[in-house]
């Protein structure tokens, strides 16, 4: 297995901020790809250990391409999490002022997060979009263009100098979460604070399919954290379920809901179980009548103990 | 262990006729009792193997006395069902014509189901109540009354004969059925058309409470036989459920079902699995999809090799 | 209209008592009858304007007879409900001690109430049934029994003296629900603090039809205060349910509620919305979130104006 | 009211092709706009009378930009749907054969479905994005690309010709979907097959909080065609949604399950009602028990028959 991560290029991108916060990426050779599609490519060919790639942020809800790729193909599973910030930094060469600016670019995924402050400061500006906000930053090294919205970190990198930062017009802070992924294996080990990712193909489509489809986390005090439709390829209208939920599949009320979707279900993609990244905060599992692993295991116990005509 | 049944007497009534269709009963001593309760509590305290009582019927629905028998109290446990029609015949004394009968006589559960024929056939007859239908047929032996509705079994034993035969008002055929109930221990061996009766306390009472609990069987596709409410003694408007349900506990369905509501309720109370009387004529369970015992183990595999990483 | 009730008789029994509790009693002739189904029949053929009758105590649930015949026949609507404390009174001829008492008496729904005291007191006098406790009374006076278990009130009538008061087993106090039953007409004006009773039958039998029919109440957060299977007279497994929620049919989310049973049902009998007789302790309904009246009034205005196109 | 449609330009798309498929198309002018957002703010602002943009395709499923717009902003409401069957032409100028083509390109929409093709027959091809498929084929004219993927009409606009026709990679049949899109007024007349666009945002987030919102299209027998999960701005992990449901707000059923959901969410917008696009070959709606307006109007005047005594 090499030792290697690979990882949604290229450098000194929000991506690669996001990694470098894992432990284990300081062991690790870490590699850029120049799309979410080749770095768990290189996974599954086994080029590289793991992937990391975003998989959902505050303005995108969840990102399709790293869905998709997760939905098909050869299986991958979810080990890890990372949440993280996105402000960004108006970067321009030293010396540059703010009404020297006449060109500015970045990711077009920045622009939502830009865009009022650039209509409040730089009006007249003109956007023109980067493959990436590291890209935009190189570009106005080079002269291409006058600032570039990029993390701060990327400044040192390109030369460059930060103008303003924490710039983000969502009143709410930003977020974008990214995934280590790699190949089956077993699942990260339970901490109590944990998600667990699935694909949901339903068998049938009639009122209600859906609803109990759901039915199987909600019986059982599951909270849901993101539910997002994807295209089956079947054609319009025909979508199957990326979902994440709260809790570990060696929690038992998880086990028992999966084992209740696998058996409603056409099918069921098991993407892992992996530490919540905002465990510090997050109210945890577990916490409704009857849904702990004690009172599963006295369950279990007590329908045993009936089997046996012993009560 | 006394080789003996106890069963509510007294000789020759329904309850004794359908005792005697069970092939055991041919190899035990069977005891008539006075009353439900005395029959289950000669169980209770050793006194007989198994008591025999009726527990449903087609008029009554379920029989109040067996059940709050056995929703409280030391527990029991059912261990076979019976099922008998119930139709009577008016025995009188040889010789007696239908114009020579002023005073007829029965148990007043018989007078539901013989009511429309007395008023067609003896407009003018008085009706006294008897303690059984047995003890009716004897005082007509001793001229006390002048016929009496019973079982036509009843008329050998009290040389007795049958006026008419087969009289019931109900256009369906009354049945009644009964329970051969014992102390708690294995329960009987599934044989694939089997029903699970439960005594279930709600935890507490709100608005979905009960819909929760009977959801426990409906995502299992587990069909429910009875539900009848009982007082739980904590006062007016405080009640548990009697819940016949299709099944055997070793259904994989019945046991998730069960320790759903082990889980959710305040208290559930196994009254036992034993093969349906109806057996030849029901539709089996386990007919829904995603229910039956295969896809149950299907699904925890599946859940196992995910815990482990291989699938 | 005859300005007159019927009630279950004889006089002197608890039903008198509970009746009286009704302020317009007072300006009515109230005629006892000497059953359930007599009282009720007196309502249907225009003899009574209106009956009283049991029909829930904390003993026995449910007192069938009287929901058989709310059930079945010409239909009939509740207006009004009492709930009566039952505690009896040991009466004796004057002079009588406890001592002196070898044999008592009363109607057998009492013997569930006193058999503790009876045990600990009178553990050597036998029991003997009466047709009614006011009966049972009669018969001491008559010299036929020594004691009879009978309301206090009935001492007067009957010549008799209380040797004790206040007896019932049960630790929680006893309590008979009773129902002033007349032919329909327009349910009894909403008070807030409202019960309305039903019957249900199902459309067909298949795993969660009944919770299905539950949720109608559930799903507009009106909370159940009665559960009680019926037989349909279709034979033994064929049940119909009759139910008292919480709230008025001119609550909106009552009235939505009912509507869903009718649609979903096979058929549905309304049997009236009265005041709650323990309105001063109940919680009140609509107390969860979306179902209260102005929430459905403003949805309702809202459909409109989407209709409209106006929003 | 200017008699104008906007739609997502630019002129020679497969928007276009979609959008002169309606007959009220003919007789407007077509205003083809650089994005969708600026199509949809040209209705906002009074420039054009609707908006014709992509809403849903079969490989990407919910077209984000476009939800996006119609969530939030000044309410926008949905008045007609086309289905548009996507395959894709090469492209090229005359005299060009398939052994000529060194570079390709296209809208990177185009991508997911000529990959296999371009495999296949054009493995050494260089690809690159062009704005739209029209403005690929544009640049084909002018020289800079070999060929161009499009929709076939293209060709004649251009002076290109199709190397070869019907390209799609999916074995079903590529689809995408559009809508007219106009300010707030009454919605599209019913058909009996039509479909109702709603967005929905939960009041609180606990386990079976979705289920409980999806349960008021279920109870009432609305089948879902589409729910696409989008930001709410507040953050990582808060998600409204859009759902597509089969009916029209006129019906009984949908305007019940909307009320509900008013009732239960914290908010609801209403996107519109109006024909399915399949109504030739789709299932229609109200075919289960209870659901058809008939039984509505039925179950309404029975409980006002209740209300009023009357049965």
């Amino acid at each position: 297995m090499p030792a290697s991560y690979a990882y949604l290029g290229p450098e000194g991108t929000f991506t690669e901020v996001a990694l470098r916060t894992l432990p284990e990426a300081a062991t690790r050779e870490l590699v850029p790809y120049v799309s979410v599609q080749s770095a768990l490519d290189a996974v599954r060919v086994g080029e590289a250990e793991a992937a990391f790639v975003p998989i959902e942020n505050s303005v995108e809800g969840g990102i399709t391409t790293t869905l998709d790729e997760l939905v098909a193909g050869q299986p991958l599973m979810i080990y890890r999490e990372v949440l993280l910030s996105i402000t960004f930094a108006l970067l321009v060469r030293p010396g540059t002022t703010l009404s020297d600016i006449k060109t500015v670019t970045a990711h077009p995924a920045a622009q939502p997060q830009v865009r009022n402050w650039l209509k409040a400061h730089l009006p007249e500006a003109v956007w023109e979009s980067a493959a990436s906000n590291a890209d935009g930053a190189r570009l106005v090294q080079e002269g291409r263009y006058d600032a570039a919205f990029a993390g701060e970190f990327a400044a040192a990198r390109y030369g460059l100098e930060a103008l303003e930062t924490g710039i983000h017009d969502s009143p709410h802070n930003a977020q974008t979460r990214f995934v280590l992924v790699g190949r089956p294996a077993r699942p990260a080990a339970r901490t109590g604070a944990d998600k667990t990712s699935v694909v949901l193909w339903q068998r049938d489509d009639h009122p209600g399919a859906l609803r109990d489809l759901l039915g199987e986390f909600a019986t059982r005090g599951i909270n849901l954290m993101l539910l997002q439709s994807r295209p089956t390829g079947a054609g319009i209208g025909h979508y199957c379920f990326c979902v994440d939920a709260e809790g570990h599949i060696s929690d038992r009320r998880m086990a028992e809901a999966l084992m209740g979707l696998k058996r409603i279900c056409l099918q069921v993609r098991y993407l892992g179980s992996y530490p919540r990244a905002d465990a510090d905060t997050a109210e945890l599992g577990g916490r409704f009548p009857g849904t702990s692993d004690e009172e599963f295991v006295a369950a279990a116990e007590w329908v045993a103990r009936c089997q046996d005509g012993r009560f």
